[in-house]
C-alpha cells in the first residue's frame, strides 16, 4: 500500500466534502463525507470542526476500522464512529455523506419517513426513505456516534432492506446519512434525498391522496440500477 | 445537408442543456433538452447520464425520426423516444426541454394541473397546464419512453389543445415537458412553468377562491403571441 | 438640455434594470425599470422583450409624457404607459420598478393586500401594501397599460394614500409596481416588498392572530423618512 | 492602547458585516455586526445606512460604553444602543449580530419562540430560542434602541437564562439578535438561528406532535460547549 494510494483517497474525500458545500447541502461545518478503501480497511474523513473555507485535501484524516487515526495531528469528524459502523455493517458501501441539509432534516425532525411518490425518488431509492426512531438515553450518553451507526446497520438488517436499494436514511431529531459504492455516489444520493424531501413535503400539501404505482417505482429504479439498467453510457 | 448545419444544431441543443442547469431547473443529470431540424428530420439531444460539468457540444447525439443514432458513440438520453414522438406529433415544435424542476414536479407528483391565475402564466400558457394521468402498467413495462411521448400527443389531440397555445404539460408522478418553436423558446417555457408552479401553489394557500378573468388571460397571451402581438421588438 | 444629461438618465435606468435581475426579482424579461427627469419631462425605460444578457445602456428608450419615443429604433417596454401615468399622477416620483417577483406576485394572484406586521415592512411602507382589484374588461381590451397606470393613481387619490408613504402596490392577478424619488429607491422598495411578502405569508401560517402595534410602525417609518429621520448618514 | 489594536477591531467587525451579506442573512442595509474589546470598553460597529457594496473596513465606527463615538465622521448604526446595552449586561459577549434574516423574522413577526426539535438547534442553543414581547409605547417613543437592549438583558436575568447557553433571541414584530464570545461566533449563531427557524417551521407543518428528548439536546450542546466538549480541534 503506497502513500500515493492514500493521497488519492484523501483527495477523493476532500472533493466530496467540497461538493456538499457547493450544492448548499452544508452550511458552517454541519456535514462530512468519507471515502473508504475496503481492500485496506481505511477511510479518509473530514477533520472535526474545521471551516470548509480553510480545508485542504491534506487535512483529511485516515482512520482504520478499529477507529485508529493514521498519521494525522487533526482529530477526525466527531461522527467518525457512525461512518465506521456503516462501513463495517454494509459490505457494498465505499463512501458516506452526512449532512443537515434542510429538507431531509425537516422530515427527520418530524420523525417521518419520506414516502416515494415520484420518479426522481425512484431513480435513487427503491421505496420510502426510512426515518429511524430517537436513540435511547443510555446509547446517547454512552457511545453516541457508534450507537448511531449500529442503529442504522441493525435497522436495515431487521427490516431486510438492501443498503444498495436504499442508500440513505433519516435519524429522528437529527438529520440524514447517505451512502453509495463511492463517495461521489453517496453525494449524488444526498442531493437526491434533499430534492425528494423538498418535493414530497409540498406535493402532500397539495394532495393527501397520492397513489404512486409500484410499477413506475420499479421501472425507474431498474432503469438506473442492476443488470438491466439502460440509463447512462454503459 | 452539410456537417456545418448539424454542428450548429448540436451547439444549439448544447446551449439550452447548459441553460437549464444555470437556471437551477436541473440538478445532477435530471433533465435534457433537444433541438430539432424539421427540414431534415434530425434532432440533437443530450447523451444519457453524462455529467453537465463534463459535457461538450460535440457530445450532443444526433437522432432521426426512426430513432436511429447518427455518427455518435454516445447513447442519447434515455428520454429520447419521448422527444421523438412529440416532434412527430406536434408539427410546429422545434425544441423540447424535460426537467424535474422542483415546483412543476411538486404539482406532477400531486397529479394536479396548474390553474391559470395570473399574467405570468398567461404570457406563456393559454389556460391551465394539464397534468396527464399515470401511464398504465403495460405501457410502462413495454416501451415506457415512447409511450410517454404518445400519451402527450394523444392527450392534446383528444382534448383539442393547440400545442402552440399550451407549450408544456405535467406527467403524474414524474415531472414536466415543455416545447416551443425553438429549443430556446422551450427553455423559456420551462422557466415560466417553474415560476408559475411555485406562485400558484402559494397563492392558493392564501386564498381558495381565485377567479382570474378570462379576458386578462386572453389579453396577455395575445399581447405576446399571434399576429396582433405587440410585445418585444417585432 | 444636453445629450450628456440624457445619457446619464439612460445609464441610471440601465443600472436599475440590471439590479432587479441580480437580486432575482426578475427572470427572463419579466420586469422593467425607468428613471424620470421631471424637469424635462422625459424618462428612460427598458426596451420591450430584450434579453437582459444582451442589454446595453444605450438601448434604454427615452419617452416623453405624451408617450412619444425620442431618437430610438427600439420599442419601449410594453408597460411604458403604466410608468407614464404614474409619473404624471404622482409628483414626487423619479423612478419606477415593475417586477413579477415571486412573493409579491403570490399575494397579487390571491388578490390580497400585504398586512404590515413588522419593522422591515414599516421601514419602507407606512401601512398595508394595497392590492388593487382586477381591471374591468373594457379597460383591459382598450388601453390596458395606460388604464393600469390610471387605476393606480386614482386608487391612491381616492383612498388618500400619500405615494411617498406607500411607494408601491399590487395589482390583482398580475404583479407589483414600486416607486421612489429615484429609480434606485424604487428598486430598494421592490426588494423590501418581496422580502415582506415572503415573511408575511409565513408569519400568518404560524399565527392568525398578529397585532403589530401602530406605534412601532410609526417609529420605524419616521426613523427613516421625513424631517425627524435619524437613520443613515443624512 | 495602540491604533493598531483598534484597526484590528474594525477589520474584525468589517469581516463579519460582509459575511452576513454573503450568507444572505442581510439584504440592502438590514443588519449590522459589532466586535467588542472588553478590556478597553470599545466596540466597532457598522455605520448607519451605508450600502454594503461601498463599505470599507475604515468606515467601521468605534463607540465606547457611554455611547460616545471615537474619531469618526460617520454615524454608527441606528441600533448602536442595543449593542451597547447587551455588551454592558452580558459579561461574556465579545460580538453581536443583528439581522432581519427571513426565517428568524418570520417567527419574530408571529411573536413565537422557536422550539428546539433537533440537533442542529441543540448544537448552538440550549433550549427554545425565546421571543420577547413587543416593547411598550413609552419605551418605543423615548429611547427605542436602548430600551431594546435593556429588554433583552432584563429578560435573560429574569428568566435566569445564561447568555452563553442561549446566544440569541427574537424580538416580536422585529427580528433577531445573536451574540457570542467573538463576532465570528455571533455570526455562526445567526446562521444557525436562520437554519433552525426555517426547519422548525416546516417540521411542525409535518407533525404537531414532536417530542425531542432533552438528553439529545444536552448531549449535542455539551459535545460542542463547556469543558467536556469534544467537537472541533481542541
Amino acid at each position: 500500500m503506497g502513500t500515493g494510494y492514500l493521497d488519492q483517497l484523501k483527495q477523493e474525500a476532500f472533493e466530496v466534502n467540497l461538493e456538499i458545500v457547493r450544492e448548499r447541502l452544508v452550511v458552517l461545518t454541519w456535514g462530512n463525507a468519507s471515502s473508504f478503501d475496503r481492500a485496506h480497511g481505511i477511510f479518509a474523513i473530514k477533520p472535526s470542526g474545521v471551516s470548509y473555507s480553510l480545508l485542504k485535501w491534506q487535512d483529511m484524516v485516515l482512520v482504520d476500522l478499529d477507529g485508529k487515526v493514521i498519521e494525522s495531528k487533526l482529530k477526525p469528524s466527531s461522527d467518525t464512529f457512525t461512518h465506521l459502523e456503516i462501513y463495517k455493517g454494509f459490505n457494498s458501501v465505499g463512501g458516506i455523506v452526512h449532512t443537515h441539509s434542510p429538507w431531509a432534516t425537516i422530515w427527520a425532525q418530524a420523525c417521518k419517513s419520506i414516502p416515494v411518490i415520484g420518479t426522481t425518488h425512484s431513480d435513487h431509492f427503491k421505496g420510502d426513505v426510512p426515518c429511524l426512531p430517537y436513540l435511547n438515553k443510555d446509547k446517547v450518553e454512552s457511545a453516541y456516534e457508534k450507537e448511531t451507526g449500529l442503529q442504522i446497520v441493525e435497522f436495515f438488517k431487521k427490516e431486510q432492506i438492501v443498503p444498495n436499494h436504499m442508500p440513505g436514511c433519516l435519524l429522528s431529531g437529527h438529520a440524514s446519512f447517505t451512502w453509495g459504492e463511492t463517495s461521489q455516489k453517496a453525494f449524488e444520493n444526498a442531493v437526491a434525498l434533499e430534492a425528494c424531501a423538498h418535493m414530497a413535503y409540498h406535493s402532500f400539501k397539495l394532495s393527501h391522496d397520492i397513489n404512486f404505482p409500484i410499477y413506475i417505482l420499479s421501472k425507474h429504479f431498474t432503469r438506473k440500477h442492476g443488470e438491466n439498467a439502460y440509463y447512462g453510457q454503459k
